[in-house]
């Protein structure tokens, strides 16, 4: 009983068998809301999850409360992070807390073990639990604690209608062109609001072209949180990891943010475009392929860039380092332009 | 653009959104090789990675190999398993090998990071790297060297062409029904024959009657192994993992088996039935639902399980404890049956 269904965006291949696919749906868009391309359903509602995050960093930086703390494009960065806990990170978050008179027990997202090795095994080692700052998006709730401080709202800024969320709300509406179809909560606990994939992709587009795009103080505040991420590419996931691998490979063309369930975004100044990428089955393996695909396709990233080899085109090496298989991004991607 | 596909198995939802869904094919067969019930492409061929480990097992009892090296039942579970490297695990391969008069540096599967986090921290602790005997197929290796010393074969065991692997092969044609497509290699270094979802299910389907299936050697293996995994669920994976949870929870209804990039298999002595399920994306996520809804559905897993639950039917709790979402087996497994 086969269904209708989205492409094949994403392949892996072991000896001569395909061996799994990842299905899913990608647009590129102008700042207007233009389709320059699409695969799958642009339409499809998705919860961006943290590929949104520089969107909800905007209310920070606009609305004066990171001049007023004295923040600077280090914490500007952690904000658009998903990190990975390493000392880099939670040492700065805690200074951030710390500078606003809060500690690690007035955030709201809950702690996890982090994904640094170091972090992980020094944590497993002292039988110690992991604090809130270890959290992935713990910069984006020093954000937001930022902002609720600066406008002087309550502690509980996860909740749906805190001023923080309705902020971060409004910006999805202006920014993805339309209302949002509802929200669900997020793995840390802050509201995660569903538009269309392409609606994504229209935002990331004002994110590239901010001055167009976008009035005097949302402008210059688009701009500082796009060069605050491409300044500190450490700061936004960290070592070995795919945002951070792929802004330092894109050298300034391009800003990307991955989100849970295989959700992919990326902001081309150069091009003055936007790109948001959904994986059907939420691994990040397929949007990682894809995301590295359309970054090449639209001259942001080196096809014979490492980088790019190792998302997009890569051997599968087992245990004693035979190459038996293969990941590739569909050819539907890597392929010739159609515009 | 839509393109056909295999049907949606499970599903992801958070909130009120489907965040992500797992498409694939499962088949449910006899030992005839009649296929009872089937989702997707059931003649689809696979690579069954490690959810075939019990067939590579049966030259090591067939052949007389386990009773000449007076092997019991943990060592067959072990030959059957993908286990996590914990000291129970790689103890006991360790004591096989030296049976043998072998060490580690007989093994030719590589070595990987084990998934039990005591062994892995330890390792990390020591800045060691792991052994071989910690590859999660180790004691499958065990089980060819066992029969390649028995035999009086070369120790190049992985080896298409080593007599050991001709006689896996020729028992997956043999049980399968038909001849292998062909092959590729493991992450641990052996070869992995490929064969459609069908036959590996109806391969099953034969463990779960070897009396009226085989002949004499070949039923009294096919009955130790199944025996010995029922007996121990530990060493077949490890704690908390399905394979492990699965087999307590069936208590002699089913064994259970995973393998990698998303397949499963089951063996119902009761209803005389084998089961073969691969998920399209290769993720364990989607597996596990669908082999759980199937043992379910075929009166082998009760629904109100706790395992159960937590593979087809549970809420998805975030850093804080806030369920804010569902993962479930889809309607089309869980559903009553149409025959």
């Amino acid at each position: 009983m086969p269904t209708t269904a989205n492409p094949v965006l994403a392949e892996i291949w072991r000896g001569d068998f395909l061996e799994s696919q990842h299905r899913g749906s990608a647009v590129v868009a102008t700042a207007a809301g233009e389709v320059v391309e699409a695969w799958g359903e642009p339409g499809r509602v998705i919860l961006p999850r943290s590929a949104c995050k520089i969107m909800q960093a905007l209310p920070l930086v606009e609305s004066g409360a990171a001049d007023a703390e004295g923040l600077g494009a280090e914490q500007l960065a952690l904000a658009c992070a998903s990190h990975q806990g390493a000392a880099l990170h939670t040492g700065l978050a805690r200074r951030w807390l710390a500078r606003l008179g809060l500690t690690d027990a007035d955030l709201r997202c809950g702690g996890h073990v982090p994904n640094d090795p170091e972090a992980a095994h020094d944590l497993y080692h002292r039988h110690a639990a992991p604090d809130q700052v270890h959290n992935n998006c713990s910069g984006k709730h020093c954000g937001f604690l930022t902002v609720t401080r600066h406008i002087g709202a309550g502690p509980e800024y996860v909740d749906p209608d805190h001023p923080v969320q309705r902020m971060v709300r409004q910006i999805f509406e202006e920014l993805t062109g339309g209302p949002v179809a509802g929200f669900a909560i997020d793995g840390c606990s802050a509201p995660n609001f569903a538009v269309p994939l392409r609606g994504l992709a229209t935002a990331m587009a004002r994110f590239a072209t901010p001055e167009t795009s976008f009035s005097g103080s949302r402008a210059r505040a688009a701009r500082r949180l796009f060069d605050a991420v491409i300044a500190h590419p450490m700061l936004v996931a960290g070592e070995g990891r795919a945002c951070t691998d792929l802004i330092r490979a894109c050298r300034g063309r391009a800003a990307v943010k991955t989100g849970a369930e295989a959700v992919f975004t990326a902001i081309l100044p150069e091009r003055g475009l936007g790109i948001a990428i959904k994986i059907d089955d939420g691994n990040a393996r397929g949007s990682q392929a894809a995301v590295a695909a359309l970054l090449a396709r639209y001259g942001a990233l080196e096809r014979d860039d490492p980088v790019y080899r190792a998302l997009a085109d890569a051997p599968i090496r087992n245990c004693r380092g035979i190459v038996h298989g293969h990941l590739r991004a569909a050819a539907t991607l890597t392929g010739a332009q159609a515009a």
